[in-house]
C-alpha cells in the first residue's frame, strides 16, 4: 500500500519540485529506494514502513475517525479495529465527572527538570508516587528497588531499553527476537533506522544463543493474549518483558511481575493514549541510567502535563479502592472495565461458535488475586482466524472492518487482530457484521 | 566522564551479577565497548554520549538543580548554565496569574488520534491555529501552503526530518553537515542509533557535495548567535532550517523565514522546555507524511495534554497583542522577553568590557518588523571567549560555573556556551562571579 502510495505521490512531487534540481535528486533517490524494497522484500515490509493509512479506503484517516458516527449512519461506514485506540474507556472517565480535572497553571512545566536527585531526572515525583501505590494496590508488579524510567509512551521506553542493551562498538548488531505471533510495531520500531545496535530477527533459530540476544517477552501477548514465558532459553538471553496488559480487566493477576526489566502504558492500562506516557520499572542502576541517556538524547525528557494528568488519574483510582467514602459513590475502575471485557468477549465468543467463519484461541482460566474473580484472559485485542478463506485481513475489508493482517505478527494470514477496545458502537457493529459474515458462510 | 561512572558502576554491577550469567556477559560488552570508544575516540565522544551529570560535582544533578537557592546560600553553590533551562520566563508565567490556566478532564485525551483529516494526524486544531497566529502576529514565519508537523521538542522533530529526507536503501549513509560551532546535540542524535541511513559529518569539505546531503542552518545559532545561510552549497544540498531562536526576544525580525523545513519549539519561544513540544512548518506533503511516519513509529503521537496547554498560551500571548483591553492590564510576553534578554546582556557586556579574561563575538544590529526596535541580536547563550587560560570550560568550573566547552559545538576549548535564560538569581550570581575573575585576572 505504501509503494502505492509513494509513487503516486511521487508523480506529484516531481512535477512540482522540477524548479529544484536537488529536491528532485532526492525523490528520484526515495522511489529508487522504494522501488528496491518492493522488489527486494515484498509487500510486507513496504507495509510496514510506509503510510498505514489505508489510502485506498477513501483517503487519510479520515474514514478510520475515533469519533463514533451518529446512530443509522455507521452500518455503511468503515469500522477500524486496527489500531487499539482504547476509546472504550472515555465513557468511564465522564461518569467520573470533574473527580480527575487537574488545573495547569502558565508558569507550571517551564523547567526540563523534575527531580534531580533521582537517577530518571525527568520524572515528577507525583507520578512516580501514584505508579508506585497503584502497583501496590493491584498487585501486578514488584516496585522495591527498582528505578521509574518515564517515557514517551512504551514505544519510546522500548528504543530507550534497545539503547541501553545493546553495546556500542559490538563488532555485529544485537539479535531481537520473539516469539510469534509478536507485537507489530516491534520490528518496525527496531528496523527503522537500520540500526548498528540491533536488529530484529523475530522468530528464528538460526542464530547463537550463547551470545547476548534480546528477547521480548509480551504477556499477556499483543496480539493473541496468550500468557508468555521466555522460550529461547539461551545463554546470552537478556529478557524484556512487556506486560502492557497485565492489568486485572485483561487477565487474572496470579502474581507480582518481578522481572528485571518490565514495560507499561497508560493507554492499555487507564485508556489515556493520548497521553503518550509510559514507565519502565527497572532493577539495574546502570541500565536505568542509559534508558534515561536515550530519552534525554531523543527528547530531553517527557511532557510534565501528561506526568501531573496521569498522576491525578491514577490517584482517584487508588483512591477509589482504598477509601471505602468514594468506592461507594460510584463503579471503581477496574470493576468497570473488567466486566465490560467481559461482556464484549462473552458477545463475541457468542457470536463466532455460531458459525464455522471464524475461531478464536482458548485462553487460560485462573483466579485473580486483586478482584478474587475466577475468569479467563480477555484481551484488549481478539486474535481471529478465517476458517474457509486465506486472507483475512482482505475478507473483513471486503465487510468494511479494518483489522491488522497476521503476517504483520510472524503469521499467517489467515489471523486478523482485531481491537475490542473501542466505542461502543463500533463494537456493536463490528459484533452484528460477523453475526451476518457467520450466517452467511455457514449455511 | 561516563567512562569513569561506567566503570565504577560496573564493578558494583558485576558483584551483584555474578549470579546472572547473560547479565555479566552484557555488562562486560558494554563495557569493553567503552574501554574501545575511549581509545578509539578520546574524550571528547565519550562525554557527549555518557551521562552529562558532572558526577565529579556532588553527583547526579542536584547541584545543578532548576530552583533557585536561598539567598547567601548561593555564593559558594555550582551555577547551572551548561543546559538552556529556560526558567527566567517562570516570573512572567507566574505574573499572568490564573490567565493562562487550562482544566484537562480525565475523559479528555483519550484517542491517539486528534483530526484524521489532516495529514498530522495526532496534531490537536487548536495547537495548530494557535501557532498559525502566532507566526502572523509575530512575522518570523511564512505558514501557508505548509503542514505543520507537531513533535516531542524539536528534538523529535529532527530525527523525523532525517528519517523522511534519507533514502531507506540508499548504499552509503546520507551525510549530516553543518559549519562550526553547531549545536552540540545534533552529532549525539544523529549517531546515537549508529543508523545506516544517516551519518554525522559536521563541517567537514571532503564529502561529494554533488550527492545529497542534508545541512542544518541554525539561525540565530546555537551557540554563538550568529545570523546564517546555507554554507556548503553543493548540488546536492537539502537544508533544514533550525529556527528555535528567531522570536523577536532574540533577534530582530527582518522577513518572514520562507524556507522548505523549519523547526520551533515552546522551550525557546515561550519558555515551556517542561512540555517537551515543538513544530516543524514543512512544505513538501511526502515530506511531512514522512516525518509523521516516523513519530508515529517512534512514540505514536505527541502528548495532547502538552498540545492543549500550549494552545492557550500561545493564544494568550497573541491576546494580548490583538486585544487592547488585554494589553493595557499587564506587559506583553515578547516585550518583557525582549527587556529582560536586552538587560542581562547589557550587564554581560559591561562586566566581559572591564577587564581582559573574556571576550564576546560582535552580533548584528537591525530593526525589528515585530517591535519597531533597533537592537543586536541578543541571543538565549553567551559565546564565551577566556582570551587568557586554553580550557575555559574547566576554568569556570573552578569558580563553580557549570557550562559547555566549546569541543562540544565542534569548536575550541577556548570558548564555552552559557545559558543566560536561567533564575534571575542565578544570573546574578554568575555577573558576579565573572566581574570577580576579570578583576583577578586583569590587574
Amino acid at each position: 500500500m505504501a509503494s502505492k502510495i509513494a509513487s503516486t505521490k511521487s508523480v506529484k512531487n516531481q512535477t512540482a519540485l522540477l524548479a529544484a534540481g536537488h529536491w528532485l535528486m532526492l525523490s528520484v533517490a526515495i522511489n529508487v529506494g522504494f522501488l528496491f524494497k518492493l522488489i527486494h522484500d515484498g509487500n510486507l515490509r513496504i507495509d510496514w514502513y510506509g503510510l498505514h493509512n489505508g489510502q485506498d479506503n477513501g483517503g487519510h484517516l479520515s474514514s478510520y475517525a475515533a469519533e463514533p458516527k451518529p446512530d443509522g449512519q455507521i452500518q455503511n461506514k468503515y469500522i477500524n479495529l486496527d489500531h487499539g485506540d482504547p476509546t472504550m474507556y472515555q465513557s468511564y472517565w465522564k461518569q467520573m465527572g470533574d473527580r480527575t480535572d487537574v488545573v495547569i497553571s502558565g508558569w507550571q512545566s517551564v523547567s526540563y527538570f523534575s527531580d534531580t536527585k533521582t537517577v530518571c531526572w525527568f520524572l515528577e515525583p507525583g507520578f512516580a508516587n501514584a505508579v508506585t501505590r497503584l502497583h501496590k494496590l493491584v498487585g501486578n508488579a514488584e516496585t522495591g528497588n527498582r528505578h521509574i524510567v518515564v517515557g514517551t509512551g512504551s514505544t519510546q521506553l522500548f528504543q530507550a531499553v534497545l539503547y541501553a542493551l545493546c553495546p556500542y562498538d559490538a563488532p555485529e548488531p544485537m539479535s531481537i527476537v520473539s516469539a510469534a505471533p509478536f507485537y507489530s510495531s516491534y520490528p518496525l520500531i527496531t528496523d527503522c533506522l537500520k540500526s548498528g545496535l540491533y536488529k530484529w530477527r523475530g522468530e528464528v533459530d538460526d542464530f547463537n544463543t550463547d551470545e547476548p540476544y534480546i528477547e521480548l517477552v509480551t504477556s499477556p501477548n499483543n496480539p493473541d493474549g496468550s500468557i508468555r514465558e521466555a522460550v529461547f532459553n539461551g545463554s546470552g538471553q537478556i529478557l524484556v518483558h512487556d506486560v502492557a496488559y497485565y492489568w486485572p480487566q485483561y487477565t487474572p493477576i496470579s502474581s507480582r511481575a518481578d522481572h528485571d526489566i518490565m514495560l507499561f502504558t497508560l493507554s492499555k492500562s487507564t485508556g489515556h493514549a493520548g497521553m503518550r506516557l509510559g514507565w519502565a520499572l527497572v532493577k539495574d542502576e546502570a541500565i536505568a541510567k542509559k534508558m534515561v541517556k536515550f530519552i534525554e538524547i531523543s527528547s530531553i525528557g517527557v511532557s510534565k502535563d501528561s506526568q501531573v494528568r496521569a498522576a491525578k488519574i491514577l490517584d482517584v483510582i487508588s483512591d477509589s479502592y482504598e477509601d471505602s467514602k468514594t468506592s461507594n459513590e460510584s463503579k471503581r475502575f477496574f470493576d468497570y472495565a473488567q466486566e465490560e471485557m467481559a461482556k464484549r468477549w462473552s458477545q463475541l465468543r457468542e457470536v463466532v461458535n455460531k458459525g464455522h467463519a471464524f475461531s478464536l484461541p482458548t485462553l487460560p482460566v485462573g483466579e485473580c488475586n486483586f478482584s478474587h474473580h475466577t475468569f479467563a484472559t480477555q484481551p484488549a485485542f481478539a486474535w481471529l482466524k478465517c476458517e474457509q478463506v486465506d486472507d483475512c485481513e482482505s475478507f473483513l475489508k471486503k465487510h468494511k472492518i479494518l483489522t491488522r493482517g497476521g503476517v504483520h505478527f510472524g503469521s499467517s494470514k489467515k489471523y486478523v487482530r482485531a481491537s475490542l477496545i473501542g466505542h461502543e458502537e463500533d463494537y456493536n457493529e463490528f459484533i452484528r457484521r460477523l453475526s451476518l459474515i457467520n450466517s452467511v458462510e455457514s449455511p
